[in-house]
């Protein structure tokens, strides 16, 4: 089945603009963890409509109960990849969907993983896209930089190129669903927590908080979930700095694909990723409009 | 005393900017009279954070008491002109208001007056503005369209340049404030239906649906409440269309304005002008921060 719109993150953004797909006739699906930075909100305040202050989890399950209301679908998944067809393939760890038209809302781009010297050696060794960069690391040692299921779907990728991938989890806890279980057993898993990065130009050492130290060629950062950056290297989706580059209507530079709240950089509060969400419905309910 | 910024227009995009000002530490005054486009919604059930359809005059009074509860002062008046000075100058049909920066959020543009070929001859005797042409009709015979304060405030603009002014009402009973009846009585009132404007190449005659018609040289248009419309044109506001033009931070030409809400002509959405508002606000703390 071929949804009209999938919606990637649960933010206010995704969810706004889910209430207008989905009053406009869009068989309407969202997928993401219920980890909207939203969460993290105690009190909010400024958006308008509230009398009183309303804490981050209230909204965010009064706008889901008004998602699913109207008609809207959620699922809670983990998109880690999205492939251009005829139309879009949004690939999560637990199922594939389809959709004519899709909006990434995913929030804003995850926390820089906290490893000493990653930027020094971004380019030389250390990438954040295993689709761009994977070809060049042929039957090369590699690593890749975390501990959910967006670094073992990253690592499976590499499986293509190279059979030395070991998964450097920086200390932190595995965190992988049942179904990549099986994955995973075909990875070598170092959980030390890393002291920095080494090497002359390109990358060549991990060096850990216990004095060791690992050789490596290559290292695939897929720290945390991925990220609307991640799509974006992915499928070549405009981006400045690190945001996604859109224009007043929402659309990328991809047609069909589209971007609201925080991932696009702008002033990042619950209004605007309202007013974006809500913008970028009117074009996608256009763009399925005009492929039917 | 003098506002650090004022928000003309009660409605979503105003009361946002208003949330955002205020907690920015500006002192902020709301001025318009409670006759939102708001009003007129049933049900709204398409804006983020309501799982159950809330109507506009609800949402109106909540969106009031959040910003009252933040400091901003409101008050009920008709703003009919604006001034720029080294400040704003707020001309109110109750008071004036100074301050550093204005947020025009006064909604969509008034409905077109219900006159027939009203166009036809616009900028041919039909005007929508005296600041811009009262001077063109010295000592001539002119006609003010509306019933409104407003109305009654642009034919005292008028009385610089000519004393043969007549109110025509187009049917509409008078509407005016006490303050304002004793100029009033310096003008002639028509309250019969017009039924169309006549003349050859500029305006020469309202025809009124008795029969009777009215000579003029030019005609005033001021129907209903002074719209941002107005605004534009006294101040020199860049347009599109009816709509003030302004760029991806809600700023016009004019250093210091900035407008939000329907009356940019952007999708006439709850959501998007609370968005727009919000990403006023931040424009006008930073230009209230610099001033000081």
């Amino acid at each position: 089945m071929i949804y009209d719109a999938i919606i990637i993150g649960r933010g206010p953004a995704g969810l706004s603009c889910a209430i207008y797909t989905t009053r406009g006739n869009l068989k309407t699906l969202v997928i993401g963890k219920a980890d909207s930075m939203l969460f993290k909100a105690d009190k909010i305040e400024n958006y308008y409509g509230f009398e009183h202050p309303i804490s981050g989890k209230e909204l965010f399950e009064i706008g889901e109960k008004q998602a699913l209301r109207l008609g809207a679908e959620i699922v809670e998944d983990e998109v880690v990849s999205i492939e251009k067809t005829d139309n879009f393939k949004v690939i999560c760890v637990n199922g594939e969907y389809e959709a004519k038209t899709v909006l990434l809302s995913t929030g804003a781009p995850v926390v820089r993983a906290p490893v000493k010297k990653l930027d020094r050696f971004e380019g030389n060794g250390v990438s954040y896209c295993t689709t761009c960069d994977g070809f060049f690391y042929r039957n090369k040692k590699v690593g890749v930089l975390g501990y959910t299921d967006y670094a073992v779907h990253e690592a499976m990728e590499l499986m293509a190129f190279t059979n030395d991938i070991t998964l450097y989890t920086n200390g932190m806890t595995l965190n992988i669903s049942e179904k990549l279980k099986d994955s995973v057993s075909k990875l070598k898993i170092n959980d030390t927590k890393i002291k920095e990065l080494d090497g002359q130009e390109k990358i060549e050492w991990i060096v850990f908080e216990d004095g060791s130290r690992d050789s490596v060629q290559g290292l695939f950062v897929a720290y945390g979930s991925a990220s609307s950056n991640s799509f974006a290297m992915k499928m070549g989706i405009e981006t400045e700095g690190k945001s996604i580059k859109v224009n007043d209507k929402m659309e990328t530079n991809i047609p069909g694909l589209y971007a609201a709240g925080d991932c696009t950089g702008v002033f990042k509060q619950i209004a605007v990723a309202v007013g974006q969400g809500a913008l970028a419905s009117r074009q996608m309910i256009e763009w399925v409009r005009k492929k039917r």
